[in-house]
């Protein structure tokens, strides 16, 4: 495959609103894009109804055609999919492997990016979080999350159930690589690898080797190792003492969401399914889920949907922009009253003006 | 195998005291336990040095000969097992999988149970904790912890390493069926699934049939279900709404650290590798590790190993006196002064004088 090659004058975003504040927060993350990208550039959108209600409506989860042209575009912008919850009509799963999953694995998005930082104003739930400001690079093609398993006698008192995680040397190597290429780039300079190596013999040994390999190259980088329980207490008792870590999909998804929870709540937490190698669009979206419980109100928060256009632009080379973009929320932020809730278009609204 | 049938005058223990604060601590939970078992019962010792010590001095884990003598007691105690971190001499791995995984795999510790209260006088990272008191029933004998899995081409750029997590309805639904049965003993009588099931599809889908199927033999148990990386998020936000949590082996791990460091840190965990049908001795074992950095200057906080004898007791039919221990450790904790720290015999003497 090769590389897409963005016009210069225009970006090309595929939008997947998707189901209950989906559709919300993604207007106000188009609304700010549209302000924060470059003068000069278009942000041209195509729209695609994919998720909860489409498929209750026709069956449908993510057909190859509609893949075909979303592959087409510069990049994805997502708010958030799933019904719900409980609906008997929904296998349970179904669109998380089928669309989510799917575009992750087909669109090569190896690295999944997810920056954790308490902005001034955010509401942690621990007494002294202390400055927290680091990323985590999960790795979001191999590990346990490749379906790859099955079961013998299924449903009777004598199954037996296989969950397999493939660990490559092509895929650790690649997403390691990343990790250690973002860790340059940042003040600190340190890198975590986080796994549970004294358990998970088979997987930790590549994990472990490729790191060390890598570290050679990096020689300005301060690397350690710390098993995934571990960071469940360092998460909520020092959590300055992260800097850049990289992990494998399972782990990753589990140590981001306690990330997320400590500086402030999914409300606030971006996320990029990324293809470093621009062979596919990569994929921006909010951690948080559908939360059909107050969709079509007008109150959710649209601050990670924003954040996550935040991470699109840097990914598409306008690293100001999606300076000014993060400069403009934190700013927002500060600004919020916290006894007065606010209109999702609101804090749209807020930041764009910001910018503008 | 038939089970054990302990005397009714003596209880016989195996004592593995391991590496460095582990004898400390282990010496004040024995001191505890003489005064904490009902009058009339002996506390019978055996001491067993096993650990980095040993492996370093002799290169033995775990002899076959000292697994069988451990086996003829009613219940062992274990304090901490570990070397000196990066000690070249200790290969990575090796002590958890031959020593700690190798007794709960050989003793059938299919319930590894942890408790999580915070104590009075305990200080939690939580801002807003509220009132905190479940359990962790975590499968300990399957799941990714079997060593299942293996490598092609290792230490190559063409490595492929899988790691198979096997989940058996067997296995799973023995302790679902421990899990239901200690909700049932409980007020809230509230069972938590976790697991990652639109994910782990395979061994997601027996966790879940089994504990639907257990469920309708306990009518008065209120069931519910949630993933792992959402675990995260309540268990910093919303501690209190958890009751009995039941989930697999590798999950279990990393909630359960979480789980200690919100109730004030592991040195206050306790831990049973309980195996239910007594078919051979269960394990307690405080979930902090060997701290070879305060190791032998007598200052190690000794709770957790003292509250895992209380676990100890409950296990062998003293469900009175296991209850009076836990007391006497509340007690002790609210009169503790922050700003002077104990020594660790001081803590052991002061929970066995409110006892005796
Ligand atoms: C919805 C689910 C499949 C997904 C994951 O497990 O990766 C989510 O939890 C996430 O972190 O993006
Ligand atoms: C030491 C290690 C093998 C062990 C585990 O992973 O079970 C420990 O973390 C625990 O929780 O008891």
């Amino acid at each position: 495959q090769t590389p897409l090659t963005p016009r210069p004058d225009a970006v090309s975003l595929a939008v997947i609103p998707g189901d209950g504040i989906g559709p919300e927060v993604t207007a106000e993350a188009v609304k700010v894009l549209e302000v924060a990208a470059p003068s000069g550039v278009k942000v041209e959108q195509n729209r695609y109804d994919l998720g909860a209600e489409r498929y209750l409506a026709t069956g449908e989860v993510l057909p190859d055609s509609v893949l075909a042209e979303i592959r087409g575009h510069d990049a994805i912008l997502l708010g958030a999919v799933g019904g719900r919850p409980g609906d008997p009509a929904l296998p349970p799963g179904l669109l998380e492997r089928g669309l989510l999953l799917r575009l992750r694995f087909e669109l090569d998005h190896y690295v999944n990016l997810r920056p954790s930082r308490i902005y001034p104003g955010a509401a942690s739930p621990l007494a002294n979080p202390g400055e927290v400001d680091f990323v985590v690079v999960r790795e979001g093609t191999e590990g346990p999350y490749t379906g790859n398993g099955g079961a013998i006698r299924p449903g009777t008192p004598h199954e037996v159930a296989t969950e397999v995680s493939l660990n490559t040397a092509y895929g650790v190597e690649r997403v390691v690589r990343d990790a250690f290429a973002r860790a340059q780039r940042r003040p600190a300079k340190k890198l975590t690898l986080v796994h549970k190596t004294n358990v998970l013999v088979h997987a930790g040994a590549v994990w472990w080797r490729i790191t060390q390999e890598v570290a050679a190259e990096f020689p300005e980088i301060t690397v350690d190792y710390m098993h995934v329980d571990a960071v469940m207490i360092h998460l909520v008792t020092n959590p300055s003492r992260f800097d850049v870590i990289v992990t494998d999909n399972l782990f990753g998804d589990i140590v981001t969401d306690l990330a997320a929870a400590i500086t402030g709540g999914i409300g606030l937490a971006a996320s990029g399914n990324v293809n470093p190698d621009r062979t596919a669009p990569s994929m921006f979206e909010p951690v948080h889920g559908s939360a059909p419980d107050i969709a079509g109100q007008g109150v959710a928060d649209p601050t990670a949907a924003i954040l996550s256009a935040g991470l699109l632009l840097d990914h598409l080379g306008f690293a100001d922009e999606a300076a000014a973009l993060e400069a403009a929320v934190i700013a927002d932020l500060a600004e919020r009253d916290p006894g007065r809730p606010r209109r999702t278009s609101e804090t749209g609204d807020a930041v764009a003006a910001r910018l503008a």
